[in-house]
């Protein structure tokens, strides 16, 4: 293996710990134990546990956006749904690595929060972009974005948990939920 | 004061620190400086920053599940606005505790974890008991209320940030999107 192959195995098997378990209950020595590697070579790679929790994190997180991509050659709400299926796909091929973004990641440190933080105001923004138009949104509108991110995180987490719907099935009724949530702040605005 | 009064107090300033920091960055001595007692007295009544962790998480869910009961006189949707309204009402009067619940401690350690879902359970079960009317719920309905707690978590943490909404329109926006969410699980189902 390269350097490169190596250091994405260790992040694999580092997520399946973070997702399972809180950080301090995480030991670098389980990580290198796993791995079948020493934890010098880990600390030579990440330098520091708090290191490799946000080296895991930065490559989940890029992982995930460039798979959620949207098509802006599509209208908004295939856009999204096309987006919406990538990213139940990922969540199906990632469980460790989702866990540990959105389960296990987010109270450790204020760094790794800003950088979870940062890929939803992202995902937040692309929705707020292919719907709006070029209009800026109203508060209403970006609440209801905020809360429907909010909706989809609990249904992907607990899908992995009790994995007993499809793909499709979950699509579904996210997008029906956005569609619905849009339709309240419409009749508000 | 008494000792219960003072207890409750160095909860709440316990709270606006968890609420703010992730754990790992909340010092006892802070603590007990901002409340003007020793470091002595509050290992005394908590044994551990953890311990006082333990203590502010579990006064601010029973307080929380408290004012949310709902009142099974009235109709399913009568029952959920009603307790929503609390709820809302509750975030509002008790942003700190609010925070330190949903955005700070949940993965701090799995006992604050096991606390924290077993709240949310609890309110998935009541809103399945209101809706279903004895009949075990849909996989389908079970995920769209799971996801939709996930949806006022995120919309109530938005709001406590930026509190441009009424509390009402806040609680239109929740009510509409649960019953979008319910209703597309009815065209699937």
């Amino acid at each position: 293996m390269d350097v490169s192959e190596r250091r994405t195995e260790l992040l694999q098997v580092g997520c399946e710990l973070f997702a399972t378990r809180p950080y301090d209950e995480v030991w670098i020595d389980d990580v290198a134990k796993r791995a079948g590697v020493s934890r010098s070579l880990l600390y030579h790679y990440f330098e520091s546990k708090r290191g490799f929790l946000h080296a895991i994190v930065e490559h989940e997180t890029t992982t995930l956006r460039e798979a959620t991509q949207p098509d802006s050659d599509l209208p908004p709400f295939e856009q999204l749904s096309a987006s919406l299926d990538s990213y139940l796909r990922y969540v199906q091929e990632h469980p460790y690595g989702y866990r540990a973004l959105f389960q296990g990641a987010p109270a450790t440190d204020s760094e790794v929060r800003e950088m979870i933080d940062r890929n939803l105001r992202l995902q937040e923004e692309r929705i707020l972009a292919a719907l709006s138009a070029g209009q800026p949104p109203s508060e209403q509108v970006r609440m209801a974005v905020h809360g429907w991110l909010g909706f989809v995180v609990s249904v992907a987490l607990e899908w992995i948990a009790r994995p007993r719907l499809t793909v499709s099935e979950v699509r579904v009724l996210c997008v029906d939920t956005l569609v619905a949530a849009l339709a309240s702040t419409d009749t508000q605005g």
